[in-house]
This record gives C-alpha cells, structure tokens and sequence, in this order.
C-alpha cells in the first residue's frame, strides 16, 4: 500500500523525476561498465553482478514511468514542462533496455570466456567506450538542456557502426581461416551489436533532448500549477 | 504551414490517434512480411522495396508522437484516457522499431542471397510467423482493450527465444562442419535476432496494453473534456 502525500509542488516532483532519470542513467552506465570490464579482464565474477543485479534499474523503471504518469494526471503541465515529462517516458524506456544489453553482453561474454580466445578483443573495448560516452553525454545534455551536447552524441552515432562493420570483417576472416574460433567471433560479434545498440539508445535519447529543448510550441501555455 | 483547425472534440482526435497507431501497425507488419517473403522466395527486388521503403512509417511516426502530444497540451486528460496516450507514445517507438527490424532483415537477406544458400532457412520462417502474429495480436488487443490476448503475446516470448538458441546452435553446427557456410550462417543468426526483436517490441506493446485496461486509478479522474 502506498502512504498518500499531500501532493507536492509541481517543479519539486519535476526535479525529482530529473533525478530519477539520472540515477537511472547511472546505474545502467554502471551495468554496462561492469559486463565491459568483466569481458576484458576476463572476471566472470564481475559477470555474474551484472547478470544478478538488474532488479535496481527494474525499481527504477516502474518507479519514474509512475512519477511522470502522476505528473500528467496531477498537474496538466504545459508546454516545456509537457515535453520534459514525456522526453522522461521514453528516456527512461531506452535506459532500461541499454541495461537489457548490459545482461546481454555479460552472457555472451560468459559463453566467450569458457572458449579459446580470438584475439585481444580487436576494437570492442574502443567500441563501448564511445557507446558509454555517448551515453553519458546524452544524459548530460537532458541535465543542462544543451542541444549541442545532443547534437554531437547523434554525429557519433555513424562512428559506432563503423566498427560494428570493422569488428565484423575481421571476426569474420579469423573464423574463415580458423574454423576453430566460430564460436567466440560469434560471441563477439554478437558484444558488438549490443553496443551498437547502447549507442542508438543514446541517439534516441539526445533526440529526445533536442525536441524538449528546441520544439515550438504551437500556442501559449496555460500555467496549470498549483 | 499547418492549416489550422478549429480544436476537435477529444474523443474524436483520441480515436484518430488509435487508428494511426494501427494504421502503423499495419505497416510495420506489411514491411516485416515483405522482408521475410523477400529471403524465402529469393526475391531481391522484393527487399529492395523494404530497404526504400520507410518513409511512411517514419512521417507517421513523427504524426503520432504530435498527435499524443497535442492531446495532452490541448486537453488535459485524465485517468483511462491518459493511459492511452502513454501507452500510444510509447506503441509508437515500437512500432518505429519494428519497421527497423524490417530493414535490418532486408539487408541481412540481401547479403544471404549474394552466398550459398546454408540449408532451407531452418525454422526461420516459423519463428517470422510467431513474431508477425505476435504483433499482429498486440495490436487487435490493443483495439479490443483485450488483456487476455495481451497476456497471451507475453507467454509466446519465450517460445521465440527458443527459436532463437535452436536456429544459432543448427547454424553454429553448419558452420563447424563447413567453413563455407560461415558467412551464410553468419546472417541468419542476425536475422532470428531481429525476429526476435519484433517479438520483444510486441511483448512491450502488450504490457502497455495491459497497463491501459488494468491500472488502478489514485483518483477519480475530472473531466476536462471540452
């Protein structure tokens, strides 16, 4: 059962939800981190956290999609504030599928490890740290609504998938030649995809940004707070 | 220019928004049947049109987030129908999603039908189908606020995974025994990972669903409409 509140002052819930969406952002950053780190040093210890550790960033999920859904039923904002809240919908859906990828490459790195290994794991950890980046920028740019922040997140997108295609090339010619690394390129080119996909969070995220930011609005807003 | 319209009633511009999240829906399906009709018939012209073809889908991508958000500037709503417009925002990136799925499997299959052919496709076109109607079935649940079949897209989630770990291991045996079929194989496994995807976003519309009929209201709703 939930303890009712009185209801709190409009920009107070607001920059609680900013807060939340934060944390948020942080502990998948973390998530992925983790499942990164584990790979490259080859801890499955560090692996299991992050496969057993997703119930936070579930928490979370639930707990801002609530906050904002109360924040549109209480309030009626308009305007910027409309945007802000919805911006943090979807925000809050792409962070918590970038920790889905966090437990995806946790498992694939975990199938990696109990094979040969391919190679010094060729550009991946290059790879997730412009995905993280990007994804730490974009956050960022949600915190100081600075739309060149976002802009330059979306720019690097095409980066990214450049090295998906590289790593996928080159995974691809050891297991020609090699028929006996099949199984780990597949593991790594499979790691590759899910940062990939942590870099298209991040863009739909900065473009979330540059919407709450720059929309126009096609009339004035009613000023509904209480 | 937009041509300005006198405001709408309410339930009038709600039902416009339901049928452009169907009218989404419809070809997200049509684009994914296509890509998947595209490899199994061998018909390049086929992905072709997938690969050219987004243009709808986005521009009504871009219509339905206005839509919603218009919905909520203009009218405030409350309760039921404020869950509606959440869950519609968020259908709407499926959806978009979805037709990305479309795209990737068009050019996967473009690449497949360039090598030798691995073997008749295994059970990808059975597991196209589970997605395919899986969405299809997300969607009619979310006309007919049926949460049953909401309940019944989120169960067939884990058939797909099972699909998926089949089709890889099939493949990776292939793969093994003949490096040839290395690159062949190396597709399909990406493209029962985008089926699979299409999965996952009719799982998400489906708890969306059910979030829409089901949710406790905190407060009675007041009536804003006009």
């Amino acid at each position: 059962m939930e303890k009712r509140e009185p209801v709190r002052h409009f920009q107070e819930e607001l920059g609680q939800l900013k807060a939340r969406i934060l944390a948020m952002g942080g502990l998948a950053e973390d998530r992925v981190q983790s499942a990164v780190d584990g790979l490259v040093s080859r801890d499955p210890v560090r692996l299991d956290g992050v496969l057993k550790g997703d119930e936070p960033i579930n928490q979370l999920h639930v707990e801002i999609d609530g906050l904002a859904f109360r924040l549109l039923a209480l309030h009626q904002p308009m305007a910027s504030d409309l945007r802000v809240i919805v911006a943090a919908l979807k925000i809050n859906s792409d962070l918590e599928r970038v920790g889905d990828m966090a437990v995806n490459i946790a498992e694939a790195a975990h199938r990696y490890l109990a094979l040969p290994p391919v190679k010094p794991l060729l550009d991946l950890p290059r790879m997730a740290e412009i995905a993280q980046t990007m994804l730490r920028d974009a956050l960022d740019a949600f915190v100081k609504r600075d739309v060149d922040l976002a802009q330059s997140v979306l720019v690097r997108d095409d980066l990214l998938d450049n090295y998906k295609t590289q790593i996928f090339r080159e995974l691809l010619t050891y297991m020609l030649q090699d028929p006996t690394t099949i199984e780990a390129g597949l593991e790594l080119i499979l790691i590759s995809r899910h940062l990939e996909r942590i870099g298209d969070h991040a863009t739909n995220i900065a473009e979330d940004i540059i919407f709450v930011v720059s929309a126009k609005d096609v009339r004035h807003a009613q000023n509904l707070e209480p």
